[in-house]
């Protein structure tokens, strides 16, 4: 059983500023809480509407599992994570920034796209949807554990400082296909409705793009942002694994 | 106005069922029923919140589009759309089959990206999620207009009558960077929780992978289907461009 206070409380995680005043964050879906539970990450709660999930699990009704989940379709297992300590920056070879996705399966995606190219970090506009957003957590299915996510105030300038040149995904930059894509850079992936914004591009080495293989005027003007990450970074590392 | 029948007919159409006895689908959001409206499909409503959106719409206020709306936001336009005729399957050198995709975005993610690379239909086995779902609509951005998504009984005995080698998208595969993958074959993804059928796999020509760059235990298991699409068919369609 669940007291109406402690509904409430969880009910509140929901908004970042909750989050940050709690130190905490809400996490759902069995493969995701249990990868969670296995990283360095600490739980406070784990809920589930089946015995025996976890030694510390309680045991929740369907209809009480419903009442605190953020899904239309709650899903059997919810816990409550301590958020983890902020980490510094390290820069790696190849830094990926994302410029105010918003859509919060868009970041999640993009955070499991990082985990399986192997890198350790992304850097987010402040304007960006906040990782511990239970959406997010879902959609990057336990990957959030292995990726630092930092927002930073000054996207550029954080990229920047990196000393390191920037190249910005865009819809009329060099096609990634012919362009030599620097080993030791950052890509920048912008907003779903506005793209990267203005200061931002004007800090660019260079736009890249997926270019269109389609002629005419009848035809798709964008690709889902995930998903032109996700060429991106296969084209970034494809050569790592071209000749295994 | 809309009277509560109308109301109660528009949200029939979120059913398959009604779908196919009215011959109707729903679309919503301004750029993709401003995208059907110009293609080569008929509406027979539009509702839209703002005044002079299309000659023939019809004004809602915000609190009308609320109830007939299958989004927690509601957009500012939704159209009832007249279900196209069904097309015969051309078979183009490429095609792409999808294997039982449940989520609605993963699939209308897949029909953009089909039309980004400049395919015209889709081969999806009859447990795939139907593509006249709202949801998957919106995800589709208006591809859905350009890319036949044709529901088969049989997918691997309708990709087996098209006479091209059939692979499929496996967590166990070769590497898609050091194979050659053909340039007529038919590609398949399985669904995001079991993959490829059994009987399907057993039809396969190969299985193909995107290799891990992560070493050790403590990794990404999988990428998002429509993730794995995008890398498949960028690696499928990169030589044609990567001398432009």
């Amino acid at each position: 059983m669940l007291s109406s206070n402690q509904r409430k409380f969880i009910l509140q995680l929901n908004k970042k500023k909750y989050r940050l005043a709690n130190k905490l964050f809400v996490a759902e879906g069995k493969k995701v809480v249990n990868e969670l539970i296995n990283s360095d990450w600490r739980f406070k709660n784990i809920f589930s509407t089946e015995k025996n999930f976890h030694l510390d699990s309680k045991l929740l009704t369907l209809e009480e599992m419903k009442k605190i989940s953020n899904f239309k379709t709650p899903s059997h297992v919810l816990g409550i994570f301590i958020l983890p300590d902020s980490q510094q920056i390290i820069s790696e070879d190849i830094t990926i920034g994302v410029d105010g996705i918003s859509d919060p399966g868009n970041l999640g995606t993009i955070i499991r796209l990082c985990d399986w190219f192997g890198l350790s970090e992304l850097i987010c506009s402040k304007n960006t949807v906040d990782c511990f957003n239970s959406k997010v957590i879902q959609a990057s299915m336990g990957s959030i554990a292995r990726i630092n996510c930092h927002y930073v105030d000054d996207l550029g300038g954080a990229l920047s400082a990196m000393e390191k040149p920037i190249y910005g995904a865009t819809l009329k930059g060099e096609s990634i296909y012919s362009s030599i894509l620097p080993n030791r850079a950052s890509y920048v992936f912008g907003s779903e409705s506005h793209g990267i914004s203005k200061l931002l591009l004007s800090q660019l080495e260079g736009e890249l793009s997926i270019p269109m293989f389609r002629e005419g005027d009848n035809k798709a003007e964008s690709l889902n942002v995930a998903n032109a990450s996700a060429i991106f970074l296969s084209e970034l590392f494809r050569d790592l694994k071209e000749n295994d």
